[in-house]
């Protein structure tokens, strides 16, 4: 049966919420005094349908109904779940719940709330048990991250919103003492006011700033956190070695922030000790392993979107082309098969085979002048059939390369022949037929190539023909 | 001609920046006195002769020649550029200096502290204008950033090292005022303060932590950084609304670290400007799209190494598959396009028509009784052949719908026939004809499936054939 949930306060946290809910297959019921909250939930839920099903192979759920409601106490009406994200004032909060556990005195009643602590929540209410923070991330329908902080709640309504946000593929972290901020905002917090001194003080402008991060630690920090990517800066020696190293920079100016915790044994021992029982089932090697595959996975993601380091690996990239030599056959392609590119079956996928056909026609395309400028200027080839066959198997970091052969080239038809190999070995991995059709990109139809590509096309299928 | 990098002081540093230099084709001439350098810098570049090339499609350059010297001058000599990472002690390094300029006046000689400011480096030095800062992060070998802090480096030293950085595919982030601890350590010593806190307060452990990191923020800081992640979540109104917002937080104990910067109108000015000129070309909502799709494909990747976030996702996505439906065709697949699967003539790249199908297969597998535990116990069906045809583009965000029948299935043969379709349409973008055969994951060779998998697939070879 469909489950209901109530998103009291729009915005962008409600309007994530909303939009996570309904996309999981819940319906959503809303309250928001905003006369645009129609509009704006609107705007979020575009947003999100759009990019969180991108993360799902599986199908998704039917989407949920989201309904507007004039109330708080029409929209918790028949809820299982409530989630409030109005605005961060502490009385405004107490009214709220008091209206609403008057009306739904059975659901887990969850606060957005970054700035208030659960037993301020619960002060007062009638059943405060009812009453637990659920601390989420902007954008809340992608990011995982949703900080749980029960207070005096019941457990049984703890477990009920664990089991509900696991359910709309959150990751709650229990947090196990009320603290101000709960535990993500204080290094937010912190980094936030380094921040401001750098740039008040004139050593750094926001997006000199923002580079250090993205460029940087932030890429370290999307797959392990500080602690487990220190545990691997620490090498062989480990957490113990790697503190003991920068201690003493505790008491040294590097940050402004200067209340710090004693530097004793007591505190090293706390962290290894932690650290190992996090970690200490992967040797040090095996953790930089995993480390560095995550990192060639999201620079090549960022890579593919031509966005942050990844731009700056495509640049850098291009730099290291060089032209095909006029060699016979042409050699289109010589490359590492990457950790992504690898499936289920520990091999690589059969779907990166056809990528690498693709590279490979690609860069003949290049070779005979169908370049970017050519492209963009509104010509290309389109592939219309491909056969493929599976010779043996390619495993991550075996360098590979591709013969390709002109076997057609007449107006605006192009037929390849490609040969991938193994590069130790010369082993023959994989061969493919491919049959292209020229296109412009205006009417989305073929035609034929302009003269200079099909003088090119024309002289290599002569050449590949007697070779 | 090939270059000459001095790599002075092993260790993870050095034997990063070693590694990077040789991969990128440079001579590589190392000092360090530990007699374990060899074998410690052996493996670090194992580890990154594995994965930098990864990051490129391109061809990478002939590795260069690693040599190891018995001293720094030797090490030096015939140098273009010197990279100090020896221990952090200011003596050590200033007497290295004087060696080395000695015999190398000519080369850039770049420093990787993180402790010292240029001018404390320069200070002394016979040429001070020769020493400049470029401080790495670990791993050296495939995070971009370098911090190049000049401090009274000439200019022609600077330019030289910002050219040789780039060249080497990192990122100089030219810092132009020096102080304490450069610009992103700072920020990293202030968090890992806030965390000393939170561990020793027993608020959070070491793996909490890491947890509060990885699911949220870190995510969000591989692709933005701080300011433009904050300007998006400002919405419409932008940056002045953010800080209006959150200014206040300031005096709140959000954090152990409290001597804050006074928040005052000038401030708000002048990170608000500085925001505009970093991001104001473009509006909140494309800022948000480009998030979206950089964040969507950061936790796809992450989730293609089952890893952090994106072993989460895994984990969900298992929950949300369901058995197929035992209609006539099957519909082996039901999924959006995500944005990591387009290339640059803007639609669904062949390959990924490859990897729709190959996943069609596997859902069929599934289907009949060849699952997980069934490929765990060893065995398995490799493709051998796939004829693929396409009849139309395909383009990120759209529904898409795979129909999969049975045209043989004797012995270990198996063979299927898939229509990919639009799902709002139904218009067939592409088929493919895919055959495969049944096998052993010990011998890797053929061999006929087990006697259910063998049933299910005659079974629905008949069905089809029928049908």
């Amino acid at each position: 049966m469909t489950q209901t949930a109530a998103v009291i306060g729009g915005g962008v946290i409600g309007g994530g919420w909303a939009a996570r809910f309904a996309l999981m297959g819940w319906d959503v019921q809303v309250f928001d005094p905003d006369p645009e909250a129609e509009r704006k939930i609107g705007e979020v839920m575009a947003g999100a349908a759009r990019a969180l099903p991108m993360l799902y192979e599986a199908p998704m759920p039917r989407r949920g109904a989201l309904r507007f409601c004039a109330t708080p106490e029409e929209a918790v009406t028949g809820a299982d779940y409530i989630q409030e994200s109005v605005p961060e004032r502490l009385e405004l909060k107490q009214k709220v719940y008091a209206a609403i556990q008057a009306v739904a005195p059975d659901a887990v009643l969850a606060s957005s709330t970054s700035g208030f602590k659960p037993s301020e929540l619960q002060a007062g209410a009638v059943r405060p048990g009812q009453i637990v923070v659920a601390h989420p991330f902007n954008p809340v329908y992608l990011l995982p991250l949703v900080e749980l902080v029960p207070g005096a709640a019941e457990p049984g309504v703890v477990e009920r919103a664990r089991s509900v946000l696991t359910g709309i593929g959150m990751f709650p972290l229990h947090v196990r003492a009320e603290i101000d901020a709960h535990i993500a905002d204080r290094f937010l917090e912190a980094v936030w006011r380094e921040a401001l001194w750098l740039v008040k003080d004139g050593i750094a402008t926001t997006e000199e700033i923002d580079n250090a991060i993205r460029y940087g630690f932030g890429l370290r920090w999307a797959q392990m956190g500080l602690f487990e990517t220190y545990r691997v800066a620490g090498g062989e020696a480990g957490m113990r070695h790697f503190m003991a190293q920068f201690g003493p920079a505790l008491q040294w100016p590097w940050t402004r922030l200067m209340d710090v915790p004693e530097f004793t044994d007591d505190l090293v021992e706390l962290i290894a000790g932690q650290s190992d029982a996090q970690s200490g089932h992967l040797s040090i090697r095996a953790l930089e392993r995993l480390r560095d595959n995550n990192l060639v996975a999201i620079l090549r993601a960022l890579k593919g979107q031509n966005a942050a380091a990844g731009k700056l690996i495509l640049d850098h990239d291009a730099t290291l082309r060089r032209p095909l030599e006029d060699s016979l056959p042409l050699v289109t392609v010589r490359r590492i098969v990457p950790v992504d590119w690898t499936d289920v079956n520990g091999h690589m996928n059969e779907g990166r085979y056809g990528q690498v056909f693709s590279d490979a026609s690609e860069e003949l395309m290049f070779h005979v002048g169908a370049d970017r400028d050519y492209i963009a200027a509104g010509n290309s080839y389109f592939t219309v059939e491909t056969t493929i066959r599976y010779l043996a198997e390619t495993l991550a970091g075996e360098e590979i390369e591709v013969e390709t052969r002109v076997t057609l080239g007449e107006g605006k038809k192009l037929r390849l022949w490609h040969e991938m190999k193994r590069a130790a070995d010369g082993t023959v991995l994989a061969t493919c037929d491919q049959f292209m059709l020229h296109v412009s990109l205006e009417t989305r139809r073929s035609c034929p190539p302009l003269a200079h590509v099909q003088d090119a096309v024309e002289q290599l299928a002569r050449a590949h023909a007697d070779g």
